[in-house]
Parts: C-alpha cells; sequence; structure tokens
C-alpha cells in the first residue's frame, strides 16, 4: 500500500475506509470535506473495486453524520476509475431530520471517482419502531455449507494477480455456479457465495455496502469474463446484520443494448435479508 | 392548473414537462438552470406524483443534453412534496462523453423537492451497436387484454378526487390484483395495470420515468392503503418504447423496518423490458 492509514484499527476494512476531517469540516455542517484512501489492496483488474469504494463514502458520510449512521439508500454513479492513492470525499447536507439526505463525491487528484446520493439514518430505531411489521416473501440462496463451497483454496493464482481484493475475504461459491472459474458456467446468470472477511471483522452496515459489489460480474456465469464497468450502483440497506457469515447472491434478467442489470441481495446469518443492490453495468467487451 | 403551459405541443404531457432555459443557460454548458413548472393535474394525496416530477427533471437534462436524449439510469432522493405551482430545475454535468452523468436538483421557491444523478445517453445508437446481443429471462406480466381489465370506468370518484392523476391516463388492472379497489386485496405484494396516456401521446423514454411511479403502492394489495412516501427511486431505461400500451407490474419481497422495497417493470407492446425501477419507500401509517 502506498497510503498511510488514516485510523488505526483492530481489522483492515475500518483502516482501509478510515477518513479524517479537512480543516474547516465539522460534523453536522452543511458541507464537510474528508481526506481518505483508495487501497490498491482492493484493486480488481487495474481499478480499486466499486463497492470497497462506495464504503469509503459511506464512512465519510457516516463521520459527517454521527446521529445517522446507516446507509439506508444510496446510489453511486461511477465516473472514473479508481486507484491506489489518496482520495477526498466532498459531503453536501441537503435535507436533515429522521433521515438525512446527502450528496458525496470521491475525488482523487482533481477527478471525481463517484457521484452519489444517499439518505442515511438509524436502522436500529427503524426496527425498534415497526417491532413486529415485516414481510419477507424473498428468500436466501440455498448453499450447501461452506465447507463444501469452493473458495480460496481453489482460486488460481492469476485471478490473485488479476483480482488482489480477493485476499480481503473468504469467498466461498454455490458449486451449482462456481463452473465459470473452470471455462464452465452454468449459463443461468447467477452468482451466490458465502462472504466474510480474513481478518474477522464481523459485517455491519458500512461492510454491506462493499459485500454488495464483490462478487465477479454476474456475466461470468453467462460465459462472458471480463471487466464489467459499472455505470451506477443503487443500495438499500434494510438491516444491521448479525455477525458471521453472510450470503451473497446477485442475477440479472435482461441483457441488451450493451448493458445489464445485476441485482444482489445479502443476507445474514440469522436468515434476515439485510441488503439489496441493483446496479446498471457495461457488457464486457 | 395555476401555471401557464411553457411550450406549446399537441400532447398535454410534453406541455406539462415543458421547460425553459432561464437567462444565462446555454445547452451543453457545464451548468443550467430551466424553468419548469409541477401541475396540480398530476397530484395525488395532496403531492405532485413523483414519477411525474422525475419525468419534469428528465426534461431538463434532455434540453440541456440535446445529444444525450434518454435517461438510462436515475437515481432520485425525494426530500420533500412537490405542489401545483412554478418550479425550476438546476442541471450540473459531471462527465460527458458517450454517456453524460449529470447532478439535478428540481426547487420549488427554495425548497429542494427532488435531489437526483442521471446517466443520459442514446439507446437507438446503444441498440444499434449492439444488435444481435440480448438475453432476457425476465417475463412479461400476464395480464387478459384491456377490455377484460377494470379501468377508469370502475374508478371510484372519491379515488378521483383524492389523485386526479388518475384522468391523465388509461389505467386497466390486472383482475388478480384489482381487489384492493373494493376492499379486497390479493395480499401478494403485486400490481399489475395496462398504461397509456388519454389524448393518445405515445410513450417515450422520458414518459417511462413517470410511467415507472404511476401504480398505487403496491402496499394497497398488501391491506395497507395509504400514502407510501417514496425515499428513493432509481429508474433504469433499457430501450426506447414501442407505440401503443405498455404494462406495468410491480413487487415487494421484503417489508421491514418501516419501509418496503417496490420493483416495478414497464414492458412495451413489442414484449421488450424497456424500463425497471426499484424505490424504497415508507410503509404507510
Amino acid at each position: 500500500m502506498s497510503t498511510e492509514p488514516l485510523a488505526a484499527s483492530t481489522h483492515e476494512f475500518d483502516r482501509q475506509t478510515a477518513v479524517r476531517p479537512l480543516p474547516g469540516t465539522a460534523p453536522d455542517a452543511p458541507a464537510g470535506r474528508y481526506a481518505a484512501a483508495l487501497t490498491g489492496g482492493w484493486s480488481v483488474g487495474g481499478g480499486v473495486n466499486g463497492g470497497f469504494q462506495l464504503g469509503v463514502v459511506g464512512a465519510a458520510v457516516r463521520a459527517h453524520l454521527p446521529a445517522h449512521s446507516d446507509p439506508v439508500s444510496i446510489s453511486a454513479h461511477y465516473l472514473s476509475a479508481g486507484t491506489d492513492g489518496p482520495a477526498e470525499v466532498e459531503v453536501d447536507l441537503e435535507r436533515v431530520g429522521r433521515l438525512a439526505t446527502v450528496r458525496a463525491r470521491l475525488m482523487q487528484g482533481g477527478a471525481t471517482r463517484i457521484a452519489a446520493i444517499g439518505t442515511f439514518g438509524d436502522l436500529a430505531a427503524a426496527h425498534e419502531a415497526a417491532a413486529g411489521d415485516e414481510r419477507l416473501t424473498a428468500t436466501p440462496p440455498d448453499l450447501p455449507a461452506p465447507e463444501r463451497c469452493p473458495g480460496p483454496e481453489h482460486t488460481p493464482p492469476q485471478m490473485l494477480e488479476i483480482a488482489p481484493m480477493m485476499e480481503r475475504f473468504e469467498m466461498r461459491f454455490d458449486p451449482a455456479c462456481a463452473g465459470f472459474a473452470v471455462g464452465a458456467p452454468s449459463g443461468q446468470g447467477r452468482l451466490s457465495a458465502w462472504f466474510r472477511f480474513r481478518d474477522g471483522r464481523e459485517p455491519d452496515t458500512l461492510s454491506l455496502l462493499t459485500a454488495l459489489d464483490v462478487l465477479p460480474p454476474v456475466t461470468f456465469d453467462l460465459g462472458r469474463p471480463g471487466w464489467a464497468p459499472t455505470l451506477s450502483l443503487t443500495a438499500h440497506v434494510r438491516r444491521r446484520p448479525a455477525p458471521g457469515w453472510l450470503r451473497i447472491t446477485q442475477a440479472t434478467r435482461h441483457l441488451a443494448g450493451g448493458m445489464f442489470e445485476e441485482d444482489c441481495e445479502v443476507w445474514d446469518a440469522d436468515d434476515h435479508l439485510v441488503a439489496q443492490a441493483r446496479q446498471l453495468a457495461l457488457v464486457p467487451r
């Protein structure tokens, strides 16, 4: 890593997403600017993973709005590829109440990486206020136990070279859709996997932003490997996740005009649907 | 209507979404400001429909970027209720290339109604460039013919009082989920309907933005009528629609913490999936 950590923490992800207010920035002010960094440790195919970048944006907003620590809904448009090195996040408040809406921009050297709008709040309070009022018809992906799913021990070394971010976490693929790794994609347009950080950091609503964009592009399962640049991604975080493994599943139902949508769900160890995302991405060349 | 039309057109929707550049605004400049109006003719439950407002935002961006007339992906966060009267749309360019990304804000009297980020382009050119490369596993809603679906002739007068926007279009509900209108919701969490403008205006990529948010909240089908304020809505327009009826279907799979997601699809007369949206909304009280 070429960048100095901005905060000390037991866990890597917290150090990597740490931000520091720039001079003149105070929490809850109408605008703020935060020093951050994008680490090459989260790079994939030459750029820094979009989900990690979204985590950095979320960390800056959380720093700016201490009473609104959960990213309830955040929409990011990806404008240029993030690279290893320092970054800055600008935060501008649009509205503050029970929920707070902000505009945010992740910049590197004058170039905008991400332009985002997010609504943040307190999901623990929201669930407490609406306790018992729940209806869930979505179902979690049906994955074999983690030890029966291929993981890092099967990752080819050339994959790690292309995707150093794979060293940050343990990802264990559903065998039903792991064929892409050996040139035999299922063709279903779906990928599912277990996910947890390597160093034991438990998930929270910030790391869910990253988890929503860590699987390979779902086009891998259609026999179309290669980089699928995200145009935009909207993340909805629905609940604070329980400790333990996450299950991530994503699918596409429509590829046309050189673009495809990718719907992602993250489920926690308590079988709660904790986050959803939809992105629009470019079909790999 | 208390507002003067900003442009003459054969069709109501075009007059209602017309914008006029404010002094000093030139197309393609880094920033622009457009005079617009929100008409009470699109109001519902005291506010102006969010899909119509998104159409106004789209019209301003289209006016500002003549070569990027299709809203490929637009994310809007709704900050306050729009009311009948003049409005202004600010457009700020973030990036312009084959695709263009803008920030936009819909304002009324100093209050922000919508803060949005959108990526616009030319969907006809995109489909031409990727001709033949399509994969669609989503399926259109299975609706009886329009004449067999209950429509305006069954709309109770008190509904029209609450929702004057119902007079703008002909909406014919799938009988399988039309029970909400007579106090017998299906409980499935799905609503589907035929949709077209009353005055014969054909759909285009601008009106699709509106079509993505014209059905009643899907919570009606869960026996929970009432206003469900949209927190954020992300629209993906996938293709220029064919003339004729649209079919709109929307569903929720997760209501919790006082919020629910609503996934919407719009299909055109040629059985193309032309637009998708996901919104996060507050559960009606």
